[in-house]
């Protein structure tokens, strides 16, 4: 039976961020009664600006994922969750391991507790990340891959993906995770240093300020644009039954290196390029060549993705550069 | 380079436990300075009747290592930490799997950040648990085996692990993760009901009660006796440099069903047997048979299994029959 989005209540957590606002955008388009949880943290990726478009047709919830009282109320009347509120930095995870717990690992098991407590019919999907394979041991990574994470922020990520799993198989709730590859496109998040590169490099073109590559450059990565990762959350909605208990990867046909990738943004704006050694908090947590096999996933919903790189970069520009101040 | 385990400062988390207050009891004869962390949780295996035989030789500190400001300040000094403090019950984990994460997860790490900010000199010893495989898909289970938790208390634990793991490759700290199996002796928890059957059917087997089989008693398993353990505990602490970054399994030659097991004890004590069906909490997290390859671990640090099944038992009676009081 797939799901209803006309009228459904939908629950995004971490709603205003990059993938969450996106994510809020096409379900009001699609009729839901849409409810974002965020808290704003200000070196995270929540914006107001992120939901400028449907700010009068979702109801805003300032709160954090960490208090668990809130959640217990907020999860009660919902038709499903999107759990998309986490802390995506691999070095701070490291700087800051408990942070990275409380945040990635002990809230989405409060979630899951109030959800099993107040609402075991919800249907709940989890964004989660490649980060958890740690470095490849082949190419392209599929599911069947070694678990072998290389930073806090891996270990987090898994541990809260088994408990999804786990609530699936025990108590027979509908639980999907997502394992998310580099996304890119409109309301990513642009400030900060110490997230993904593709925010950083972005911020730096749109600025026109050098942009330094670690390593030589040639390491290579497959890129999603936003599009086709809300698609891929639209996906999992109408297919939870097939899917529940399972982790699928996401990821993408065209694969490029790091420096293939900064010339196409190079074609774009007007930046200069320079290769610099790892530092070396980033070299210990390196994963080195990463994409993925998302066989599995087109097999069980038919998702993939659709846009090239060259012109998801070309329409992520488009939206940033007459606005590039509300994002720095 | 061995350990020295004279004059050494050793800690002990948990170590009014059945497994650290039997570690205590040896550091003390080895010449170890030891301090004992122990919360005295009521429904936990903490008892000051552990260490009556080392209780002037020992310094005791009752504190939580939910606590990780009481924990920065006494890691500082020490040679070797034990990490043997735990939430043990993997029924109690499905009930209350926030506190099994605080406990069984967080602490875990916030013990390794106290020790890399304060003494990342020291050596770390984390007593992990065979609950992470799951139900095995083969037998004898090593190493390699697929990590398939079936309850929450897998996951943290595995979780935890990970940690280990983790800080040892990436700050270079030495850590070691033992995977337990059932352990029986003296000192252990005989109270409640939700802790493994071994303690349970030892306190009904000696105060005369009937113990009820859940299943058909087939089940499968292995034992060690405690100082078998503490010898693991030893071997790892002498053989950090090796063992380090790793985890490894303990086990048994001797493989027992439960009706085997129980029947051991009937020839020790009186008491009357019944096979019952599965109560569903206990029956959904079951994991079937389990027994475990410690090759790995033999081959790393020499140790190896000395205690046999039935001599162990009768010891372990012997122990707890006069005092049983002291233990309910």
């Amino acid at each position: 039976m797939a799901f209803q989005f006309e009228g459904a209540k939908a629950l995004i957590l971490g709603g205003l961020g990059f993938i969450g606002s996106n994510l809020a955008i096409r379900l009001v388009e699609m009729g839901a009664n849409v409810t974002i949880v965020d808290s704003m943290l200000p070196q995270y990726g929540g914006n107001m600006e992120n939901i400028e478009l449907v700010k009068s047709d979702v109801n805003v919830n300032f709160s954090d994922i960490r208090d668990s009282h809130t959640l217990d109320y907020i999860v009660r009347d919902q038709d499903i969750v999107y759990s998309m509120a986490g802390q995506t930095s691999h070095v701070d995870s490291m700087t800051a391991p408990l942070v990275d717990l409380d945040i990635n690992c002990r809230s989405q098991l409060s979630i899951l507790e109030a959800c099993r407590r107040a609402n075991p019919d919800v249907g709940l999907i989890y964004a989660s990340t490649r980060q958890l394979y740690g470095r490849p041991q082949y190419l392209p990574v599929d599911e069947k891959h070694p678990i072998l994470p290389v930073d806090v922020n891996g270990i987090n990520k898994y541990a809260a993906e088994m408990y999804y799993s786990l609530y699936s198989q025990v108590h027979g709730m509908r639980c999907v995770s997502l394992r998310l590859t580099n996304t890119y496109g409109p309301r990513q998040q642009l400030r900060g240093n110490n997230q993904g590169f593709v925010g950083i490099f972005i911020r730096k073109a749109i600025l026109g300020e050098k942009i330094s590559i670690f390593g030589d450059g040639t390491q290579r990565r497959d890129f999603n644009y936003i599009d086709d990762v809300v698609d891929a959350f639209i996906a999992a909605s109408e297919n939870l039954d097939i899917c529940s208990g399972k982790s699928f990867n996401l990821g993408a046909r065209d694969i490029y290196s790091l420096l293939d990738f900064s010339s196409i943004l190079n074609k774009l704006c007007d930046f200069d390029l320079e290769l610099v050694p790892f530092p070396p908090d980033h070299e210990a947590i390196d994963i080195g060549d990463y994409y993925g096999d998302f066989s599995n996933y087109k097999n069980a919903t038919g998702w993939e993705p659709k846009v090239m790189l060259a012109n998801g970069l070309a329409e992520t520009v488009r939206y940033f550069k007459p606005q590039i101040r509300k994002y720095l």
